[in-house]
Formats: structure tokens, sequence, C-alpha cells
């Protein structure tokens, strides 16, 4: 299976059968060979090194993310993080991390981010 | 227990007996106040909170600094990764997702001062 | 008078009586612990510190905030600078040396929060 | 000439002679000496340096604001890039070294804006 | 006078007589036109704007600096924070707010850079 | 050819058939698969893509690495720019935008790492 594969089969597990066509449509959007590279890289060469679970990886990625301030890729690694299995009260400590190492607007962002998450995955069912 | 002396304690544990004063000792050196707050709120308040485990608090924490580019906290933090459990090989994994999610380059400069803390770590034994 | 009290208080002091009870409702709606940390670290321990005037603590704040492009501890952080008794024209200042030091989009960026953030308070007097 | 004189003309030059005192407009609003130094300095003193081209120059500067996620200067710059001669799809390569030196997130973020700002200029017309 | 004049004098008065042809020459040897548009446009145009005192625009900067961790014009601005009448009390408090609201991790370094620039400035007495 | 074929052969011709195999063993010693991922990704599918020429790909990273403070990359590509065909002083104007858009410490930074690795490159011949 070359990396493309890898990662579109990855992003399916991490974002639902039923919701990967939009996300790819999402990146394919804005640029073809963007969608390319980040289901390839991202998604085929990355998340599936495997060593520590997805969840832990879930975890990671929202801490870097809330760092930064990457408001749609947050989003959607807070959707994946679930669907990886992570808690809700683990994502707020994750986020913990993040006030202490990042400042406590960051996390700000971050959780008021989640909350709007939630609402939509709610919608959603 | 106040959050000081809480605080105290969990860095104990993850930085070790031998190592605790020194660490203190740094802080203090830099502004006495300084420590007070690090240890009581950083280590009391946040650290001590549970719900995940040492070890995927310490991956968190490693994002965000390398995320951040704040080289003195997260040579402490690759220390205490190591002490809560934390093998080399699950750092890295936590580093690649730095890779894609801010940038190469961040990623580059976490692994040195990784290697340097090893380093230093195997000169201490 | 504990952490918590403590800070309840400064920030009671800072929004205004008819505006704390909104402000950590807020905080509390994205995560419960989130409000308890931010009202006993940010209010009760740092911002009650002393040594400087609580207006030019305003204006550190704000410096840091836009610089990092943190938007809603911004937003909050004028509102307090205002009844920390900064004029606009103190804090045009303190956004120039964001100008020069974090480049002039951050500045920017902030000083259209802060139009944002006197439209807002002019709508409620 | 004078460096605001020189930056008033600069700024025309890149985002056109029917934009030009919109966009005047919109700095004034902010804070009066904002719109000063910005067209001074940003637009009289540095824009106009030479050496390299402008096409080159608004590549350059593409790559700060999406690795700092400025929004509103980007937003600018990716008009005043198109009208120096960047194609799309040149925007797009600039646009693929920050997803590999600052991360594929701020790179998503800036494919957005530039949809966006590709949206409006085409109802512009 | 010219920017460059005011800017001139502006940061001889900050830095004092006798290290003032040793910055400029700092800034001289990686550019000559990075010196000329530093002394013009940060030092001339924006330090001297007044409206707040040159010790409070000196907090600010140091606040904007610690929070991206650009550490040479940290080192200068701690050096023109105390010429300006900052005491180091007074530092401490505008790098708590750094703490709080970058990091316990950004304050860390920043400290840790101040108490570096005092050792020098103690050994040129 | 395979991505890390590829990204060998576009790192030799940016680094010098007498520099990849230190550039190479530099990335192998902190973490052997980070050296896989940087060659295959950022050398394989990013830096070979066309549509804007080398040079002009140099000083766009340039500008991301000098915005975000990544000490190391940025050294790495300065060399990589100078073969690639950018003279001095275009770098300097790529680094001028960075002054203006990331503040004026960002600049500096940056200068004093390009004398740093100008004067290592003088030392080599």
């Amino acid at each position: 299976m070359n990396d493309y594969d890898r990662g579109y089969a990855q992003f399916t597990q991490m974002v639902g059968e039923d919701k990967i066509e939009g996300l790819v449509a999402r990146f394919k959007s804005v640029c073809p060979d963007f969608e390319k590279e980040v289901v390839s890289v991202v998604g085929g060469r990355i998340w599936t090194r495997g060593v520590i679970d997805l969840k832990t990886r879930s975890l990671c990625s929202i801490c870097v993310l809330a760092s930064l301030g990457r408001d749609q890729a947050l989003g959607l690694n807070y959707r994946m993080a679930i669907n990886n299995g992570a808690r809700i009260d683990e994502i707020f400590e994750a986020i913990f991390q993040v006030a202490v190492y990042a400042g406590f607007p960051a996390a700000w962002d971050a959780l008021v981010k989640l909350e709007a998450v939630l609402k939509e995955m709610d919608g959603e069912n």
C-alpha cells in the first residue's frame, strides 16, 4: 500500500466512514495537491507509525495545535481524539498542560473550540 | 498539604530525590517568587491532577514545549518524561507529531535537545 | 483568604460587579476546573502581587496577548485595562511596541479587536 | 518624496487605485497614527527597497504571515501578491514551504484564507 | 531632526553614551541598512512617541520579547529598562504576567536571560 | 525514483556533494527515522515540486524559519539559499520583510545567524 492509501485508510478510521469524503473534499477544494500531501504525509507516514497508541498521539497533537492556535486542525483533531478513544476529561488534562506551559489564554481558546466541536457533534447524532 | 508542598513532592518524584534541591535552587536563583509559583502552580496544582497518567502528561508537555521552542523547560521535561516511564522511542513519536503539526524544524531542534539531555544523563551515572 | 477568593475579588474589581458572574460562567461552561484555576492562579496569585500598578500590569498583559494573537483573553484584558485606568491612547502606545517588536500585523489584529471591544462597551452603556 | 508619500504610492500600486482609499481608511479607523506608521514604514521604507522583485517580496511576506497566523495582513498580502504578478499556483508553492517548515495546519489555515480572498475578488469583478 | 537622528539620540539616552557606538556597530556589522532601519523606525519613530513613560514602554517591550523568545532584543531591552528607571522587582512583575499569559517556560527563559544581563552589567562597573 | 531517493538527490544538489553525508548523518544521529522523513518529505516531496525556482523557494523558507526562530533549520537554509543562487543582498531583503511583518527582533536574530553561517562557510574554503 502506498502512502496515500495508507493515509486515507488511517483518516477514515479516525474521522469515520461517513465523514472521510467530506474531509478530503475540504482539503481538495483549497488546493488539490495539499490534500494529496496531507493524506500521504500526515496520515500515511506519521499517524500510522505505531509505538504509542492513537489516543496518546491525539492528545499530543491537541497540545501542539492549542499551543500554536491552529484553529481548523484543532477542530479536526478533537473529533479524531474522541474517535481514538479519548474522553473529554482526558482532553481537558492535555489542555491543562497547555495552560501552564503555553499560557492560560491558549488553553481558553482551545476549550472554546472544544465546546464548539462537541456541540457540532451533538447536532450530528 | 498546601499547593507548594504538593508541588515539591510531585517534582521530587519526577526529577528524583538527588536532583530536587538543585532544581529548586535554579528556580530560586533567577527569582525567589518564581520558584514558589512554579512549584505551587505547575507542580502542585496541575501535575497532580490525575485522570491521565504521568507518562501521557509528559508527552503532552514535550509537545507544547517543542512547538514553542522553550529550551530549558523542554530539557527538564525530557528528564521527567523518562522518570515518568516514557521510553525514548515514545518520545520520538510525540516529536513526530510536532514535525507535521508545528514543522520539521521544531522537531529537529527538539531532537537535538533530547540528544544533549540523554548525554548529560549518561554522564551522571 | 484563599487563592480563589482573592482571585474572585481581584477580577470583580477589574471587570466590575455587574460582569463578574458572566465572566466566571463563561469559564465554567467550557470546563469547571479551568474556571477554578484561572481565578485562583491568574487572578489570585498573579494579578494581586502588587509592586507595579494595575494599569501597568494591564499594558504588559496586552503586549503578551497581542504578540501571541490570543483573541479572547485580549478582549477581556482590554476591558480590564480600561477599568484599571488605562486610557485608549495609552493602550495604543503599548500596541506600537508590539508593532515594532512582534510585527505590524500583530498590532493590526490587536487594534481591530480593540475597536470591537470599545464598540461592545459603548453598546452596554 | 517623504516616507509616507512613497508608501502611499507603493500601496496604491499594489492594491490598485480603486482600493487604496478603503485600505488607508481601515487603518485610520482603528488608530490614525497606526495608518501613518504602516504606510510610512511598511510601505515607504521597506516595500520600496528593490533588489528583489515585488512578486518575490510578496511570496516572502505570505510565508511570514502564514507562519504566524496573522489573518488580516495575510488577506491583504494575497491581494497584493496577485497584483504583483504572483499566480495562484506560485502562492501554493510558498504555502507548501510553510507546510513543512511551520506545520501543515498553518498551511491549511493559509489556504482557507486564500480561498476566501479569491472568492471576494471574484465578487468584485 | 530626521528619524535617524531622533532614534540615535533616543537610543543614546537609553543605553548610555558609552555604549551607543558599540550597539550601532553591532547592528551595522550584520547588515548596514538594518542599523539604519532599527535606529530610524524602532528608535526614532516609536520609542520617541511619548504618552506613556519610558519605563512603562520598557516593561511592555520586555513582555513582547519574552513571549516570543527573542533573545538578543530581550537582552538589550533589559539594559534599556534599567536605564529607563525600572527596578529589578518591577521587571519580575512584568515577567509574571508572561508566566500566566504565555506560559511559565517563557518566563523561565526570560529570567535566565535577565540573570545573565545583570551579571554582565555588574562586570562593567 | 522513490521519495527518499528524490529527496537525497535534491538535498545533495542544494548542500553540495561534499556536505550531504555530514547532513544526513546529523539527522540520523538524533533519530534515524527523522532522517528518513526529512529527506523523503521535506526534500523528496516538497523541494522538488517546481513551479517556483529554488532561489525563491529558499527565500520563502528563510522567511518561515526566521519568523519562528528555528535556528538549526535556518542555518541549513542559508547555505542552501546561497547554493540555489541567492545573493546575500537578496537574503537581506527577505529578512526586511520579516522585520516589518514578524518584528525587528526576529530579523536581528536571523541576521546574526546569517553572519555566523557566512563566517563558517568562509572558513571552509
